[in-house]
């Protein structure tokens, strides 16, 4: 049994070993008797789902994923309002009491960073983290790792384009640094100067020997790519000046931006989306983007089916 | 596989190939064993229910329909707040990732007129109308029509009275319509002159030579009534002046109207009902509407069964 | 079938009875073979969840104890807002509609005192009251209970220190009474004099004899205590003057508390707690309080499992 914390433990083994799981899941989604025979899989257990924040698509996939499984699952979409947190119960000691209802995992969303590895260092059973704030969100993480993947077959020796609000977007962190676990990767950063992927992250790239850009010239950069990564404009997270700054055309992933991009490329974004990537590129073969979504019920079926407690 | 969107979409034909399979659900649902043989039939099936606005019946009649099929449910109650709606994604984009997670069908309401259509176009899986805002609100239609088929065992030659706030009411408005589809039904539509039913609704009854009448005057209309059907004042939708003016005693089905009511009639209400419906009718042999309610149940469960994707 | 709607409805030879299950499902809880054994128990089972009020432990409780026993659930965490309620609908009327869809219980957490009562009233399937505002919270009386007894094979004879805002906690007062049921249990209520045990408490203890003592000295009454059971400043419940007079020293149950409790005691705490409970004291070996809240899983499952209308 392990804890899902941050998108950095994960080998380069673990996520192939997810991967493959991924894979056979994908498959016996599409026949109604290997579903079945999926359900008796895990019958008998049950795994919480606490949200302390909005998400659809983690919620969904993972609360999907449990029942695909045959997991039960009891939980809360909305934990800050309706859960103990309103009569200001900490964290841990709702994992705790979680622990003592006979359950299997706890599946964590929260607005805080840095709460998910408090739930963990309390929790006997697996935590997985399903963002944390500002902080951390593995699983998204691992989905986007296995999009490149299952595209390519491969996750070394690419061309990455990953763009949008880099300073504030954490998705586009981790794939960057997950990245960097793997040869021959080049990845180019696009952004504004203001809202530019941070040092932090650069510090790490060196060190793995990762080579990378930073620009603001979308167009250069997407004409040697074959993976664009391109991101949502958190409005909320930005002040009224840098919202501006990037309300720019030149950062648009629309029919102009589609025509410099190789044939062979793909097109991926985390959702949901704003102006950055309009509808119309919905129809380009090279779009992804909605089964990157997909790809993250199996990845989070192959979490799930990997980390369960011993029981006798 | 079909969409359920509107009310109008349903022939005689189809209606009835429904409402013997909601005959038959209601009787295996008497009994554990039958139900255990029902629960098995779509075990490894998967819809998803979002509700962008409040709605206890339609989402909890949903939710048990599916779970007494054996269907996994996955959902939300408050979209609005705690999905990518808050971050601004539209409804399509939400509806092609969940047409990715595996899913057989997706119940969705809405607080906008027209969602569950553009739901539609982009869904490989089949959606189901659960309300759209001032739209359709088609599984309703079928349940009140289902009363009256349960009740009487046929659908034409009915005397229908229905009365209450027809200018905003969507279920008086499609049960006049679906009404219409069956010879020799006659209607009166009681209300205050300001609150009556539309013309769209007239010129439609007029193509299918159903004979209506307008009035006021809710005792002289319910003395050859053999089919009630009250309706809410939707208070929330309505100005002040409006308020008051069905705020009379002269729409109130109590003591004095059920006097006047042919012993023979029955009371339909699709609930939540406010004082134009009192408690003290609940005890009349001809009160229909708890019933009616849970009709809900069962031709939901037949639009569910019916309705699955093909899988191998 | 019937109804669980107040604390005082037990009778020890009930409460034993419940308990002796309670103690079988803790069993079967640590065994996966087991776990599948008792979910197909009540496999076709359907009972609803409607929580007018946050409450994650009674919520998870209830729905992971009817999960585990192969009951479905279907439910609202918000039925103020999100069901028929924000448009006026009395309690007993969505009781009556829930009850026509082929259910087999009602769990109610309600805001008004006295809605489990009018529940239970127009039901023809079993309603728990899962908390009415200031009334009732039986389930949570019977887990205390349930705590006390699994640590020290029995409910009488006990030196039960109960501490708190004892004028407002509804847990103290249940608990207070339910020991009244049982031979020669003393009680000592440790509060500030405002906010001591109501005096329709005390006249009930003294009608079945019970002993007791009010104190607002804490170290004094922990001395001879072999139970102590702390329980939450409601804030939320009192004004600032009031809060206040509880903020002092002499009610925190913290380091210099626990070296006059005896070594046999336990402490219980019916959780969230506050400032009255420091996290230094979940170290000690006689802190009891989250598998007290673990055991409101197991009684829950006894509940319901004892308590499923009849079906052919």
């Amino acid at each position: 049994m392990y804890h899902i914390l941050a998108s950095e433990q994960f080998s380069p083994q673990q996520l192939e070993g997810l991967f493959v799981k991924a894979d056979a899941f994908r498959e016996t989604d599409k026949n109604i008797g290997d579903r079945r025979e999926v359900m008796v899989r895990h019958f008998g257990r049950l795994v919480v789902s606490m949200f302390y924040e909005a998400s659809t698509r983690t919620k969904f996939s993972f609360g999907i994923a449990a029942k695909k499984l045959g997991i039960s699952v009891e939980g809360t979409e909305n934990a800050s309002e309706f859960s103990s947190a309103a009569k200001g119960e900490s964290i841990e000691d709702t994992v705790k009491v979680l622990n003592e209802y006979g359950i299997d995992g706890i599946i964590l969303r929260t607005k805080e960073e840095g709460h998910a590895n408090l739930a963990a260092s309390v929790s006997k059973v697996m935590v997985i983290n399903g963002g944390d704030g500002k902080g951390e969100h593995p699983t998204q993480a691992a989905l986007d790792m296995y999009t490149i993947r299952n595209e390519f077959g491969r996750l070394d020796s690419h061309n990455v384009v990953i763009g949008g609000d880099l300073a504030h977007g954490r998705t586009a962190r981790s794939l960057a640094l997950l990245l960097s676990k793997y040869p021959n990767n080049k990845i180019t950063f696009v952004s504004t100067p203001e809202l530019q992927i941070s040092e932090d992250i650069k510090a790490k790239l060196r060190e793995h020997n990762t080579q990378y850009k930073e620009t603001s010239e979308m167009f250069d950069a997407l004409r040697d790519a074959n993976v664009v990564y391109w991101t949502r404009l958190q409005l909320e997270r930005l002040n009224k000046e840098e919202q501006l700054s990037l309300g720019q055309e030149s950062f648009v992933l629309g029919a102009a931006a589609l025509e410099v991009l190789p044939k062979e490329a793909i097109i991926m974004h985390p959702l949901p989306r704003q102006g950055e990537l309009p509808v119309t590129t919905d129809d380009d073969p090279r779009a992804r983007y909605f089964r990157q979504a997909g790809n993250g019920l199996y990845v989070r079926m192959a979490m799930l089916d990997d980390n369960m407690q011993d029981l006798a």
